[in-house]
């Protein structure tokens, strides 16, 4: 099968053999989207060796035998598979897991490959209301999700989300669904375009605002992000800490007791409410894609992912 | 009257005269703690001017006709003194009024003189059981109390305390009154026995321990705190920031999202619990005073205070 094999921060196209799961399902990988946790691995990040990617829809070609009712389901996936003996594991809450694997990420092979494997337990099915594009979303969508289980949101709470790339924008749309004061903090005019496309209230990083605001999410990837979150946050606020800093970063941290912020680090979330937001069209990301390529063209594909708002890979395409 | 004022870096011993208060109560000074943030401001930090000391006990000499009933009292007092126009004082949360004053530390003189004033409204009553000494120990411990406003510590939780000095030694105890599962780490010897000596189960920073912690309260007063509390916490558990660091600081960030960490900034808190868990003898402070010096030996109970457990200002004796 094709594979995107990343190694000593390099992307190599490669031909693999196809993958033979040992009591986990066989999934063809479909569609692939490129996430920013992606490009940072490629520069560094997590020191993994492998196939990245890890969002993804594809159709289930084989399954263990008591699971065989999953083949031929359009699936996507959650992404940390656990030990299943561990404290965490025992609380379903397999993402902690100390041992686990992740899609594309720890220690298993990933989305950008004609096929993956993942356990049973990992899947969900599509609905067939959700595109292939939509479904590609469900993932980091539900990293989106999480923020609802972490913090307090209600109709009357003012929201700040400061990065204006994927992240940002379907946190807005996350947090809209709850509240009408969100604002969307960005750098990139044609990003911050696209965003008032869906109804957001989006502005440039300079722009005299109103704030402070009770809850502040930083989606920016970069660490002046959680700066000028320290910022923007009213005190006793809230800052969920979406992004993931591969360096060590100066903070003026003095800023956090006397105003005794609090800062919730915040990763993986539930895909049920994330299919069920893209499935009835509360949250849209038709207007987040930019490109779609083939495998075949995968350093155009990262080049671009690190300034337009969504690359997907199309495995069913041929470069 | 006597009366030590910070500026530029320097403290100096200077005769000024007694304060007259307007719609607040004169307080004769009797013993003034010195505080890390003493320190601190010594070093820089805040940028102050004037008379440092927040942690005083003294007696009442003199208040506004309609609170005489406080002349004469033994009292201990709140450091931040509101607009009482804003929201934040309507909630009766003065020490986040963005314009307050806050004794000794902006824009208000403080303890380390004969005299000092302050709002009725901020002033507590010393009971007889609690001593000159103990009291000065009310301000610290509400500010330990503060810790248990904002996390969940109940008797399974496993804390550690970062920090073997007052502050950390005084939180500790706070936790023990929780919680059976509380270790303290510092990389003072002295120190440690001191903390031994009160029961608490102190430990060298280095020494292998059976982590990882539900809570972890960072009071080292310094960078490198936040980065082991970082080590120390379990996923999704809770860090709280007592530490106030005066330079931005570069800290490891990434493991706040994966773990999905919770930082939590703490400051002041409540006098009412601190004062009874004084008077109670529940918390035991008499250990931790190692120098009680006069006014005039301003130089040498600073630098002792910089090594030692607590220096305390005795005002009633002169130097």
């Amino acid at each position: 099968m094709r594979a995107l094999v990343l190694d000593h921060h390099t992307l190599t196209l490669a031909d693999l053999p196809r993958p033979r799961p040992t009591g986990e399902c066989l999934v063809r990988v479909t569609h692939a989207g490129i996430c920013g946790t992606d490009l940072k691995m490629l520069d560094g990040y997590a020191s993994f060796a492998g196939i990245p990617g890890h969002e993804f829809v594809g159709i289930v070609e084989d399954a263990p035998a008591n699971q065989r009712h999953w083949v031929g389901r359009r699936v996507v996936g959650e992404i940390n598979v656990g030990c299943g003996a561990c404290r965490w594991c025992s609380q379903g809450v397999k993402e902690h897991c100390p041992n686990r694997t992740v899609l594309g990420i720890r220690q298993r092979n990933g989305a950008f490959a004609d096929y993956l494997t993942l356990p049973a337990a990992n899947l969900h099915e599509v609905p067939a209301s959700l595109s292939n594009i939509g479904a590609i979303f469900v993932e980091p969508l539900a990293s989106c999700c999480r923020v609802l289980e972490q913090t307090a949101i209600d109709r009357g709470t003012r929201v700040a989300v400061i990065g204006d790339g994927r992240l940002g924008n379907l946190i807005a749309q996350v947090m809209c669904t709850r509240t009408t004061h969100v604002v969307l903090f960005g750098r990139h005019a044609h990003k911050l375009r696209a965003a008032r496309l869906s109804g957001i209230d989006a502005r440039l990083n300079d722009t005299p605002d109103d704030g402070p605001y009770d809850v502040v999410v930083d989606a920016t990837g970069r660490p002046q992000g959680l700066v000028r979150a320290l910022d923007l946050v009213r005190p006793r606020g809230t800052i969920v800490l979406k992004s993931t800093i591969a360096h060590d970063t100066a903070l003026p941290l003095s800023q956090i007791p006397v105003n005794e912020v609090t800062i919730i680090g915040s990763r993986c979330g539930p895909f049920a409410p994330a299919l069920d937001l893209l499935a009835r069209g509360i949250v849209r990301v038709e207007r987040l894609v930019s490109a779609t390529l083939p495998l075949e063209q995968h350093a155009e594909a990262m080049t671009r992912a690190r300034t337009e708002l969504k690359v997907i890979f199309d495995l069913t395409a041929e470069g």
